[in-house]
C-alpha cells in the first residue's frame, strides 16, 4: 500500500530521506501511457493549475481586447521570484486595466528572489500584493472581469464568473462533468482537486489543439508559446521551471505547485504530465519531472543534469551526499522508449 | 509496506499531503514500550544526536576544568537562531579556551532568527562560524581537545579522539558494540546512523542515571538540566524545541535534527523517544514529538497546541487547513495510559 518512493536523498553510503509520489502521462483522449502510484486519488494542483487558470483570460477574448503581450500571458501562468521583470509588468498591466495593487485579493508576502529580498530590507521596503507569486494570476482574473464588465470585486470567490468559468474550463479539459471539489488556495483563489489521471488528461489537451474547439485551441497555443517563450517570467532567476524551460527550447512548458505539484504540457507528443509527491517536498517534485523530461528526450541533458540529481552539500561546501530518482522512477519503461506496451 | 502515516496537512475538507515515519520510545534497558513503523533500520538523528555528542565534553571534566556553566552546555546540545544570546555566549567561549571563529570546522551561514537576519542585512553584516546553528557544539568538541591537550585542528574527522569518544560514547549507550556506519553532518562533524530502537535506549540511558557508572551519570543529569533550564538557547525564539522544553517545565529535555529527525529524553519515566520522518519534513515531526509528549501528559497542553495541530493559514491569513496527528499516530496506544499491554 502507499505510492512507490521516487526520490531519495542519500548520505554518506546510505539513503537518509525518501519521498513518495504518483505521477500520469496522459494523452488528449484519456489514455494513460504511464503511471506510478495512485493517479485516481483527487489531489490539488495548486499553482501547477496555473496554465488552465489562465486559460479563459486568453479564450474569451480579454488579453486581446487589453493588448495583453506574451510576457503578460506567461506572468499569468506564473509563480514567480518577485524579480522587477515581474513586479514592474504587474504593475503596469493593472495599471493598463486601470485597476491597482489593493484590488489583488492575494496577500502580500516576502520576495522569493533573495537579491531583490535583501535590497527591499535595506531599502526598508515591505512587500505589497504585487510582490506575491500569483499576482499575475490575479492580474488575469481581474483582466477577465473588465473585459466581461462585471464587479472586480470578489472576483477571488468560486461564486464569481470568473472562478465559475475556470472551475467549468477545468471540468471539460479533464472530462469530469460534475463540480470538483476545492480548497482555497495561499493566494485566496479556489484551487480544484481532480485525480493526477484527469489533469494529465487537461494537460494533453491544451497539447494537442485538434481536440479543441477553435478558441480554446488557439488560446492553449497562445499560453504554451508564452511559456516556453517566457521561462524567466514563469518562475525565475534560478528557479527549476525557467531551467527546464530553457533546457526545452520551447519543447515543454512546466509549472510547479505549492505541496509538491508538477505539470508538465508536451506539444509535439500531444502529452500531459501530472505528478504530486505525497508530502509536499518541492525538492522530489522537481527531480522527477526532470527525469522524466530528460528521459522523454525533451531537454539539453547538462543544463538539468543538476536538478535530477544534485550533490547535497553541507556548510562548507563538501559532498556528503545526493539526491537522485529512486529505482521505480529509474526503472519504470517510458513507453515510448521501449517496445513494451505501456506501463499502465 | 512503509511506514504508517503519521501526520497529515489538509486543505478544504480533502487531505493534501502525508507524512510518513517511525517512533520507538525505550527504556535503558532496551525495552521498546511503543513503536511506531519500522525502528530496526538505522537512520541518522542528526542534530537530535547533540545531547550524546555533547556527553564526553562533560564526562571527561573538561566542562568543569574551563569553568562552562549550564547555558554553554545548552549551546553545545543546541542548533541555535543566530540570536545574540547564542553567538555572543559561544564568542565568549571561544576566547575562553584561547580559540577563535576560525578555529571552528563549521561554515557560515544566514541566521533563522528572521530580525536579527534582517539586522544583518541593513548593516551589511556577514554570517562567520558563530552564527552556524551548531556552533556551540563546536565549541564543546574544541573545548575537549583543549581539554586533553591535542590538537585542535582536524577535531571534526572520524579519527580524531574527539570524534572517536563520541561514537564510543553513543555506541555504549545504544548497545551497539560494533562501529557504527556515518556521513558528514551539514556542520562537517561526523554523524552516526543507528535504529530508532536503539537510538531511543541510549536517549533512555540518560533519563536513568542508575544505569550508568557514575561520572557518566552525573554528566548526563548536567546535560538534561542544562537544556531544560535553559530552553531558549538550545533553539531560539519561537523554535519548537524551546516551546516544548518551556511547556515541559523542566520534566523533558527534546532535541530536533535536521530532515526530521527528533529526540526526547523524559526523567521522571527513565525513557527515550526517537523517531524519523522518513521524507525529512520538519513540520511532521514536530507535530509528532508535541502530540506523543502532550499525550503522555508532559506538556502543558495550551502552549503547545498550536504544534500538534496548527492552522494553515494563506497569505490573508485565512484559515484555508490545519496540520493534524493521523490516525495511526492518534489511535496508537501509549501504554502507560491504557491498560493494554505495551503495543509492541
Amino acid at each position: 500500500m502507499g505510492n512507490p518512493i521516487l526520490v531519495e536523498i542519500t548520505r554518506g553510503n546510505r539513503v537518509e530521506s525518501v519521498h513518495r509520489g504518483a505521477v500520469a502521462i496522459s494523452d488528449a483522449q484519456g489514455n494513460v501511457l504511464f503511471a506510478l502510484g495512485d493517479i485516481e486519488r483527487p489531489v490539488y494542483p495548486r499553482s501547477a493549475l496555473k496554465p488552465i487558470q489562465a486559460l479563459p483570460l486568453v479564450e474569451s477574448g480579454a488579453a486581446d481586447a487589453f493588448n495583453l503581450g506574451d510576457p503578460e500571458i506567461a506572468l499569468a501562468c506564473a509563480s514567480h521570484s518577485g524579480e522587477p521583470m515581474h513586479t514592474n509588468r504587474v504593475a503596469a498591466w493593472l495599471e493598463r486595466i486601470g485597476l491597482q495593487e489593493a484590488d489583488l485579493a492575494c496577500g502580500a508576502h516576502a520576495v522569493r528572489y533573495e537579491p531583490v529580498r535583501e535590497e527591499m530590507i535595506r531599502r526598508g521596503e515591505e512587500p505589497t500584493r504585487i510582490h506575491n507569486n500569483c499576482s499575475g494570476k490575479h492580474a488575469g482574473f481581474l483582466t477577465l472581469a473588465r473585459h466581461w464588465g462585471i464587479a472586480t470585486s470578489g472576483y477571488e470567490h468560486i461564486t464569481h464568473p470568473v472562478q465559475q468559468a475556470v472551475a467549468k474550463t477545468l471540468g471539460e479539459l479533464a472530462g469530469i462533468p460534475e463540480d470538483l471539489p476545492w480548497g482555497i488556495d495561499g493566494c485566496t483563489a479556489p484551487n480544484f482537486a481532480l485525480p493526477l489521471a484527469a489533469f494529465a488528461r487537461a494537460l494533453a489537451r491544451l497539447a494537442a489543439p485538434q481536440t479543441l474547439p477553435p478558441a480554446r485551441a488557439s488560446a492553449a497555443g497562445r499560453i504554451i508559446q508564452a511559456m516556453t517563450g517566457h521561462p524567466e517570467l514563469v518562475a525565475g532567476t534560478g528557479r527549476a521551471c525557467t531551467t527546464l524551460m530553457r533546457a526545452g527550447r520551447g519543447r515543454v512548458a512546466v509549472k510547479t505547485g505549492a505541496e509538491a505539484a508538477y505539470a508538465a504540457i508536451v506539444p509535439e507528443h500531444g502529452l500531459g504530465i501530472a505528478l504530486k509527491i505525497d508530502d509536499g517536498g518541492g525538492r522530489a517534485a522537481e527531480t522527477t519531472i526532470a527525469f522524466l523530461l530528460d528521459r522523454m528526450g525533451l531537454l539539453d541533458h547538462d543544463q538539468v543534469a543538476e536538478i535530477v540529481n544534485p550533490m547535497v552539500l553541507n556548510t562548507r561546501d563538501a559532498h556528503v551526499g545526493e539526491r537522485r530518482p529512486a529505482a521505480a522512477l529509474r526503472e519504470a519503461p517510458l513507453p515510448w522508449l521501449s517496445n513494451r506496451t505501456a506501463a499502465q
